[in-house]
Order: C-alpha cells, then structure tokens, then sequence
C-alpha cells in the first residue's frame, strides 16, 4: 500500500493553502509536515507541490490528491457498514460544474441531497472542454456539462436542457432599438459576453442574420452578468430560471408572452427566440455509494429544474 | 514604430478565440492572419500564441496584447479630440474585479458610468495576488482588491469597505445551532468557503475562539455561495449588499437588529459581528483619460456601496 500518511500531508497543505495551516489541521508541528512532504517527493523522484508563484499541487502532486479523494469516498461507504471505524472525517466529493447550473438550480438540487447524505462538496467551475479533461485525469468525481460523451471509465446521464432568453432593460432597449428588433441595430448594441468560449449571444445573432464583429462587454460572474443587463450596459443570454429568481417573481409562468418579466427591469428581447442547451451529468463508474445515489437523486429530480430535451418554447 | 497589422491579427485571433473567427473579425482571409502571425514570432524569435491545450497567447503575447489595448485606449482620447480621425471601433478597458465586488456594487457603478462614456469592459475575476500580479505584468488596466499597496506605475485609492455578515438558513440552524453559537458546534457546522484563499470564515470563527479544521464546501461563485447558504448546506460570510438583493428587500436597514433579513429565508448568526474588508482602486498613472474618469466616478460614488472606513456595526 502506498503511505497515506505522507499523500495526507500533502492533502492538508494544498487544503488549506500553506504548510502550517495544514499542520494545524493535522496536529502535527509545520516542520514534522514538511519532513513528510519532502520523503513523498524522494520516494517519487519528483515535486508534487509548487512553492511559486504560490502554492499549488503539480500534475503529479493533483493525481495523488485525487487518489487521496477517492480512497476517503470509499471510506465514508465503509463506515456506513462499519461504524466502530469512525475516524469523524466527512467526505469530500469534488465536482466541476457550468457556471450557469451553479448560479441557478445545483444549490437547490444538493440541498435536497445533503439533507440525507453527509458529504461535503468541493466544486470547481469550468467550462466543458475543461470539465472533461479534469474528470479525464481523474481531479473531479462528476462534473456536468453539455457534452453527451463520457470519458473512459466515467458515465454520462442527460439531465435536460438549461432554456436561455435574451434580455435588456427597458432604457437600453429605447436607446439601441427605437425601432425593434432589426439586423442593423443588433450589430450597433452591446452584447454581454460570459467568456471566450460563450458562443449563446452568437447563436441569438445568427436568428437574425447578424455576424461577428458586433461589440461586447465580457463578464465571467453570473451574478455580474445579470447585473450589467440590469445597470443597462448590455444585452445578454440569461438563464431563464436565474432571470425569474433575480427579479424576484419566483415563478417562470410570470415571463408572459408580451416579454415583460414581472417587475419590469429587464425585458424579454425576442420571447419566441429561446436558445437550449442541453446538460449532461458525468460521473466515474467506481466513485462510491454517494456518488451513486447523487446520481439517482439528480436524475429523479432534473425535470423540475431543466426543461426536458423536447419541450418547445412557451410550452 | 510596430507593426501594428501583425498585433491587431494577434489581438482579433486571442479575442475571438480563433483563427478563422478572428480573420471574420477583421475581414481577411484566415491565411492572411495566419501568415501575419507567423511573421510576429518570426520578427521576435519566440512565439505569441499557444496552440495547445487550447488557443491563448505566452506571456511575451499577453504583453503585446496588453500594449495593443494601451494603444487603443490613447486613440479614443485622441479620437475625443479629432472625430473626423473615427475608426468606429470602441476602446476595451481590461479590469480585474474581485468577484464579490462583481456580483454586488459593480454593475451599477459602471451603468452609470456607460451612459456618459463609450467604452467596452473586458472583466476578469480574480483574488488579490493575482489582480496585483496582473497589473504589474500591464495585463489589466485597474483592478479592485484589498491590498492598500500600488504596484510600479499606478496609483492606488481607498474606497471603503465591503460588509460580510455570518448567514445560514433558519433549517440549517435549527440543525446545527439548537443551543445557540457555541465554539463546540460552530465547530461541527459545515461552513461555505468561496476558494483556498477565503479566509473570511476563519475570521469569524476567531471571534468565538474556534481554529482550523471545521467542516466546509467549497464554492468558488458568488450566486451559487448564497445558494447553497439558501438551500441549508452551510453558513457563509455574505456581502451585506448581496444579502439585501438577493432576499429582494431592497434596503440594508431591513437587516433588522433580531437577525432576521427581511423575507426571513437568511438568518444573520450574530448581527453585531461583521467583518469589514477594505477595498482599493487601482489603476495605471498613464492610463489615458477614460481610466481617468472611471476613477473619478469610482471614488465620487464609492460611499453610495461601500462602508466608510470608519463606520461601526450597526451605523
């Protein structure tokens, strides 16, 4: 067996982000952990830590927490059968999740889980490119994105689809489309951008034959997106449900066809133009009993929060 | 002087992340672009752009974007003064924000700010250290964090502070806390950290006496950190601000002195323990005259979203 004393060393360092912070959390002196870290770093030949720019775990010294992270998820499946072997530890699941989902229906989602599951989560957000490969090299459990396909020894399940509508606030929209929704003044107003990789703006565009180059604010916080729409900088995609908890009317019922939301700060530019996207839930085929019913619980429950893949819009 | 053909191909590809979407962007073949990059690295002996993992410039191509965006930002002054000059292009402003900031005053700082000045923000989120780090390498052109110090060539200026307050779910203390906030159960409560560099938790638990470990998830987003203090997975530190918005009651004087935000979703654990975490403009001396202007608009309004400095809980 390999020495977890040394991989748990290494886990309470990069945990909490110095050697004598996790020295404290091990009860054990900063010298004693370092000691512990540099033995592991001989036995392997190579540095699992980063001194600088800060400290942070190398390819190496990532692969070994991730193992550290898998062998305590099989522990907390253990000591559900065996109790006396308690050593008090909660589980940690790491997951990386869209922004968007983590912004809207994840925390109400594990909510409901964790009330019967102990386990503490440790969630990491990425866009899908970089969710995969992560969950490809083993540094999260799960993650969910829009990509069907899972990656070796992983499982994808399709949860639905995440309903996007474009919206403004009622001044930008008198200041950039005094005579609606035409092609010329689409190109003429600014866009809010989450990041390079967010093609939905592009996708809206091309309904109405624009292309790019078209002028853009980027933004990568969900919450600051929104609140640029709402401060009348931009327009942008947003998450339906988000759109309905930020203006407060809690209900998406309340997006009537005129495309006022309800307390009128921002409006529905286009209600019949909706953009879809579809989410998926990946996870490792031997990652535990908690990542099992996490799985069951989120596929029981994705239709109240994601549109099913054939709903239409308004439907 | 440069050849600013080759650095405007370097900056259309980075910002469309592409070569074809960035040859669209500037209406040339997407072997016009190519070549023209190719004959940047040529030029320089070293290359500008990574084509693996995925597209993003090395950090010699960072340091020609950042002059590019520099460049920019000196035309729109000039163009300011001779219009007739007019390329149509809007001036990006390159910032890093930290994310609380972002998810609460921000938005409406720069709303404000937009409708005077044109201007396109490319935002980035980061934590401290990296934010200063970023302005010294010339990648941003101001950022906001909580270090008072200014790095070489730019200034810095107090804005105030940002008020957190310990929120959990009436549920969640109903679970964890029947007796009240003792150090034995803050100790078991799981708690919400945004990221390894969050201390803001810490801080509090001091106040009752408690160290490192205590149980925690981690939740590197702003929305979804009050999500799941929402749906009863932990207690966090929450910007007062985004607190009063998120609950919809609009106004900080309903955090009322029982503890009870307004719709009673949220419940402060000890209103008259807050943390205050003073926040600093920072910004490039030669910055031309649209950081010139934020700034003056930053520091004439700061006292409408932050704390003055010298204010005391409750006032």
């Amino acid at each position: 067996m390999l020495d977890y004393k040394l991989l748990a060393a290494l886990a309470a360092v990069v945990d909490q982000a110095g050697f004598e912070r996790g020295a404290r959390q091990l009860g054990l002196t900063q010298s004693a952990v370092s000691q512990r870290i540099k033995l592991l770093e001989a036995r392997l030949g190579q540095p699992v830590l980063m001194r600088s720019p800060r400290l942070a775990p190398t390819p190496l010294g990532q692969r070994l927490l991730n193992h550290v992270q898998q062998v305590r998820l099989l522990e907390h499946d253990l000591l559900d059968e065996v109790p006396a072997l308690g050593s008090g530890d909660e589980p940690r699941l790491r997951l990386a999740i869209n922004a968007d989902s983590l912004a809207t229906w994840w925390p109400e989602a594990v909510g409901r889980f964790s009330d019967r599951h102990r386990v503490l989560f440790e969630l990491v957000v990425e866009d899908q490119e970089v969710a995969l490969k992560r969950m490809r090299d083993g540094e999260v459990a799960g993650c969910i994105c829009d990509s069907p396909r899972p990656v070796q020894g992983a499982r994808s399940h399709a949860l639905g689809s995440m309903r996007y509508r474009a919206l403004a606030s009622p001044a930008f929209i008198a200041r950039y489309f005094p005579n609606g929704m035409t092609a010329a003044a689409l190109k003429r107003a600014p866009a809010l951008v989450f990041g390079p990789d967010d093609r939905l703006q592009h996708r809206f565009l091309a309904m109405y034959g624009v292309e790019p180059p078209f002028p853009y604010h980027l933004c990568p916080s969900s919450q600051g997106f929104v609140g640029l729409a709402l401060a009348g900088l931009g327009w942008g995609m947003v998450p339906e449900r988000q759109a309905a908890r930020e203006l407060g009317d809690g209900s998406l019922q309340e997006i009537d066809p005129s495309g006022h939301l309800a307390d009128g700060r921002l409006v529905d530019l286009s209600p019949q133009r909706v953009v879809d996207i579809p989410l998926y839930w990946h996870h490792w085929r031997q990652g535990g009993q908690v990542l099992d019913a996490l799985t069951d619980h989120l596929l029981s429950l994705s239709d109240s929060w994601l549109v099913p893949p054939d709903a239409t819009p308004g439907g």
